[in-house]
């Protein structure tokens, strides 16, 4: 069945952006409204929504889904032209919203069928809705953070000298799973010494080695809910520097936990936790935004950076995960997920962040 | 380095639709041109290419190329407008063309600032490349699917009274780890019994008892490329019917892999398969198209399908994977990859297509 209340939720933005109607075929956005989730490859799968009620969906025909979906089903084959049929389903004198991830494949024929009197992206109408947690989201949000925790517990007792990233990397989505998450949110990322200080650096052949710091970004996926935390531990030893640069990167993560709160500026949560790093004089190691929104998917829209100036509101999950990365040397993140409250935030992950010397 | 023979053929190709310039934002297309795999989740990454030879790619500060690709790099951070940017990389008085996996976030904001003089779908200038492996790809193709003829020995080994379809299908990922592959190409698939009749069913908690089919349905990746097979095996038994739609899958399988030559067509090589079946009576339990083209995605465009009337040409690489579904009792597919040679075809899966019980 359609989740009404979202549903009203995402109706709602429409109306207010002056819009009748609008294509989703962002499968995270039709598992949203609809608590299914078809991942349709390359195959149409669309959601079309009409503020006067009449919701239809196009759905190939390999794709089982319940009967009393809540919506009228537009059955097809891989024979059938898709693209008409979904013209079919919009009316040609209105506007069409589309969301942010329609294909161009699908959104070039249908401008070029003359399917709506115009089209304007209005992902937002249904991100937004996503980007508020309700309460049962909320709760599935806590336990993949919960799993996570778990997971880098056991994660971070595989450092021995010699092992590799790859091999570091091998194990975590087995563990998550027997741990009872559902899978990997994202590749997991495992940097030791100087890879931990590339920006996406992926797991390779490099042993560890005492001294090396471990960074670990990793994360679970449960209920269709995702995770994502990173810690960064040191092995056997923790040197001068290394101490200096982890109490700067936990401190800037602290202020901007801290500053999170209702109404508070997104980037006013990124400028707390850069202003610690500036003035500890390793503003320009830290080379990204603070952090990102979170929920069905990994990344979703809502960035907390400098130019991202909307306030943030009670339900909202993001990242907060400074970071300083010296080039050749080693790299230092630390980073956890947030949900906003009615009065400040509950941070997701309890995992520990005094500096931990493992092996 | 840009692989320049490649690059001449997309552009051919671009030339013969008369088109000036391109934009591709598919991360299997730039690795297809550049060698280099990014996966620029939210993020914008574009490679435009030009007639003139002024080509040049958009790319995130976070990820790392190789000084040398080959075409102007264009960097940009979070915090930059990289629609913006893509705009001024485009000569705002011609026709731009567009892949196909171009979402709309950045496609529909580039045609609101007029950056170019119009819009078309021309994914089939780089699509249309990548369909005719070269002989590095042809070599790499038939490696990943040597890696999961090996995989579905060991798998099919795992059959035990009571094991579940999820049991089966979770080391398999690790499995193929350890033969020497990358990972999986798609999430495999497994069905025991009634939900191997059911289209795209995901593995669940169902146990294996005596008499049920097991459908296997996986794929490794291995440097960049994927394979995909099936196999229907018969757990400690094999029933009258069983044995029945077995052999006439097989031999829709062996007619359609006999149809495959320089110049056939697609439609041709469906009908070469689904014809055994429906004389057999079982037309209407065959439910899907016959294949599909593979080689960077598990799924590539070229179907073989009823309604595709072009020619295969040398080097495409495709799956023949017929099936009778019967709900409620079990299901049969046997699938293949098949190079298209100068004269005929080369199966690449050389796995057993004899009727197996195992147990």
């Amino acid at each position: 069945m359609m989740n009404q209340k979202r549903l009203e939720r995402v109706l709602e933005n429409l109306r207010a952006q002056d819009l009748g109607q609008m294509v989703i075929t962002d499968p995270a956005s039709i598992f949203y409204l609809t608590g299914r989730f078809i991942e349709p490859g390359e195959r149409l799968l669309a959601l079309i929504l009409n503020t006067s009620g009449k919701n239809s969906i196009l759905i190939n025909n390999l794709f089982t889904v319940p009967e009393d979906l809540g919506v009228v089903k537009v059955r097809f084959d891989d024979t059938d032209d898709s693209v008409r049929l979904l013209a079919s389903c919009i009316e040609a004198g209105g506007r069409l919203g589309v969301d942010k991830n329609m294909p161009a494949r699908f959104l070039l024929p249908l401008m070029e069928m003359g399917a709506a009197a115009g089209y304007e992206l209005s992902s937002a109408c249904v991100d937004g809705a996503r980007a508020c947690k309700d309460e049962a989201e909320r709760a599935l949000m806590r336990e993949a953070s919960r799993l996570n925790d778990e997971g880098m517990a056991v994660f971070s007792q595989w450092a021995r000298p010699g092992i590799t990233e790859r091999e570091m990397a091998a194990h975590i989505e087995e563990t998550y799973c027997s741990l009872g998450a559902d899978g990997c949110s994202f590749t997991p990322l495992v940097g030791f010494g100087a890879n931990a200080a590339i920006g996406h650096h992926e797991p390779d052949d490099t042993p560890l080695a005492e001294g090396d710091c471990v960074l670990l970004d990793v994360g679970c996926k449960k209920d269709g809910y995702c995770a994502d935390m990173t810690r960064t531990f040191f092995f056997r030893r923790m040197g001068e520097k290394q101490r200096e640069v982890y109490d700067i990167v936990r401190r800037a993560n602290a202020a901007a936990e801290a500053a999170v709160h209702p109404g508070a500026l997104f980037s006013e949560i990124d400028r707390a936790a850069r202003s610690v790093i500036e003035e500890a004089g390793y503003g320009e190691y830290f080379t990204h935004r603070l952090g990102h929104s979170i929920g069905i998917e990994v990344h979703e829209p809502g960035d907390v950076s400098s130019v991202h100036h909307e306030p943030v509101r009670p339900g909202m999950v993001f990242s907060i995960e400074p970071g300083i990365y010296l080039p050749g040397e080693f790299g230092v993140r630390i980073e956890d997920l947030v949900l906003v409250t009615e009065d400040g935030c509950e941070i997701l992950n309890r995992f520990s962040k005094e500096p931990q010397i493992l092996g």
